[in-house]
């Protein structure tokens, strides 16, 4: 039984809580700090971004291709479909030849409703671009420009999605090799954006992102490549997240510190280059904005070393005053004990 | 420790679980079934409004300003802020001479986006009508106007959410009487809209909705407005809460045999007077959509004798196929035995 991890707070007593499990890893695999059960295979989802986009620089697509910085950080992003994030992820397609006929990722309404607003009060309908995971998927179009060589890209890059595919078999290699962890004998599900996603237990997770902070346990070119990614993130955090959002907040703070990224149902891996440590957390609920941010936030609180204002920051992300419709206090949501305890 | 009452299946394996407590309960507190923790006070937060409206009738004051059905069901809802849920409020706040300025729940946006961007597309800004609470808040002035008697409404109304002003200790005694639970001795929280929520086991709120359902164990004044809510909501499902909810779609199709109502942080009551059980659901991390709504549906299906196509319905919300934004099915979010397993 995984322990409580935050916990909503009203009128004085626990309202709701959110159990799950935290690996705190090093590079050569070593456990940091744990809470809760990390050697159960859970999906990752949209917070192994990063280990899915070493390929596009490792094989030279990005050189190739003359993408930049902000291209790279929307390749890592779950982002907010802010007209910043399209408009790089247009570039991006653009650069490869193509465009947004080739995501292979489906529509969706940007999730933040202030977003979806000003979409529909200027009479914008959503495509593909809108796609949180759009940026991503412009990165494998990019890394199957590389991969097709003379080949007609369209047809070569077509169901790029699927796990056979010499797309997603470089980025399924690049996962284990960064993870350790076997994935023809991990179970496999079908990701929002149709591309396969493999259940890797924690401690696996954490560790991977404990080698993108350091470079050790990768090899030289995945170890150059999560360098590259980590400062094209750090320099332009928009990019990753957008406005108001978590991983944006925290990475426009405290830049190369802390690398951080949130994925669907609730589990959210990190890199401390400075510590060299990784962290990957699960909240057995799935709950992402309620519960794995909080989370992470005290996990950040408890093993990097902040200043004044940088501590403020992160205090109001792990204990979040909750307000009414009339702006009255009416609770918090707080990380628990337990898990402020982890850093020892 | 409360059960998993339902889970979230990718790729085969579980991804997220959901715990919580379920109480089913006759008129006379007698136990009929039970998973979890029964015991502890949870804040029934908005499940509890048709105990909450209990005063309207009672007192006199819904006859006295000749409100109809669809404002006593608007006065139990929480509702999507839709045109049809703001037009009946702003009628019921007109016969008592008032306006959405006397609504003291406070605004926000509809929490469904389509309607959020229906009114962005058309220029609409939300107000105090388009709080889901509004037509609670509209039932409350109602009955403030009954009980200022000769005195002036506006003044006598003003500060209405609060516990000790005459309309909430009226709406308290009514959740007191019908509960069975001293309110004086219970945890105290401030609801979303502003008025007292007290922390109630589950037990006793399973007991109050058997009360609701069948009449049994409230006074006579209270019984009569019971019926006559219950039928106002089953003949007008859409005020109470809107297009694609649960209650709505679950009371369009089973009338008076069921009636539900969802509460924040996943608290879930109803009432089958067929078999005249109430039934309390708590899920631990507070989802409603995802767990709460899965888990009553299950809770339906095991005590509620339904036809084949009722049973398509219920089992369609209760074992809910997980498709992603490309239209594949990724997995699922269904009941658990242990929750199948209620009904004996």
């Amino acid at each position: 039984m995984n322990p409580i991890l935050v916990e909503a707070i009203r009128g004085g007593i626990r309202e709701s809580v959110h159990r799950g499990a935290v690996a705190v890893v090093d590079a050569d695999g070593a456990l940091v700090a744990s809470l809760g059960d990390i050697e159960r295979p859970v999906f990752p989802r949209s917070a192994v971004k990063v280990l899915q986009a070493l390929p596009l620089v490792a094989s030279g697509a990005a050189d190739q291709l003359g993408l930049g910085e902000e291209e790279l950080a929307v390749a890592c992003a779950s982002h907010n479909g802010e007209p910043a994030h399209t408009a790089v992820v247009a570039r991006m397609l653009g650069r490869a030849g193509l465009d947004a006929s080739a995501l292979e990722c489906g529509t969706h309404w940007p999730y933040r409703e202030p977003i979806q607003r000003q979409m529909a009060a200027a009479g914008i309908e959503p495509g593909a671009l809108h796609n949180n995971c759009s940026g991503k998927h412009a990165g494998f179009l990019c890394l199957a420009c590389r991969l097709a060589g003379g080949a007609d890209l369209r047809r070569f890059a077509r169901g790029y999605v699927d796990a056979e595919h010499p797309v997603m078999r470089s980025v399924g290699a690049a996962l284990q090799a960064a993870t350790g962890f076997d994935l023809a004998s991990a179970a496999r599900g079908t990701d929002g954006c149709s591309i396969p996603s493999y259940a890797i237990p924690l401690r696996h997770l954490a560790q991977a992102f404990a080698r993108v902070g350091t470079g050790v346990g990768l090899d030289p070119d995945h170890a150059a490549a999560a360098r590259r990614l980590r400062g094209a993130v750090a320099r332009h955090p928009f990019m990753v997240g957008g406005t108001g959002r978590f991983d944006t907040r925290v990475m426009e703070r405290l830049g190369e510190r802390v690398f951080c990224k949130v994925g669907a149902e609730a589990v959210f891996c990190a890199a401390f280059p400075e510590r060299g440590f990784g962290v990957a957390i699960k909240v057995d609920d799935g709950n992402n904005a309620r519960a794995a941010e909080v989370a992470m936030a005290a996990v950040i609180e408890a093993f990097v070393a902040l200043d004044d204002g940088e501590a403020g920051l992160l205090r109001s992300l792990s204990d979040v005053s909750l307000r009414n419709w009339n702006g009255i206090e009416v609770g918090a949501l707080r990380a628990t004990d337990a898990l402020r305890g982890l850093g020892g």
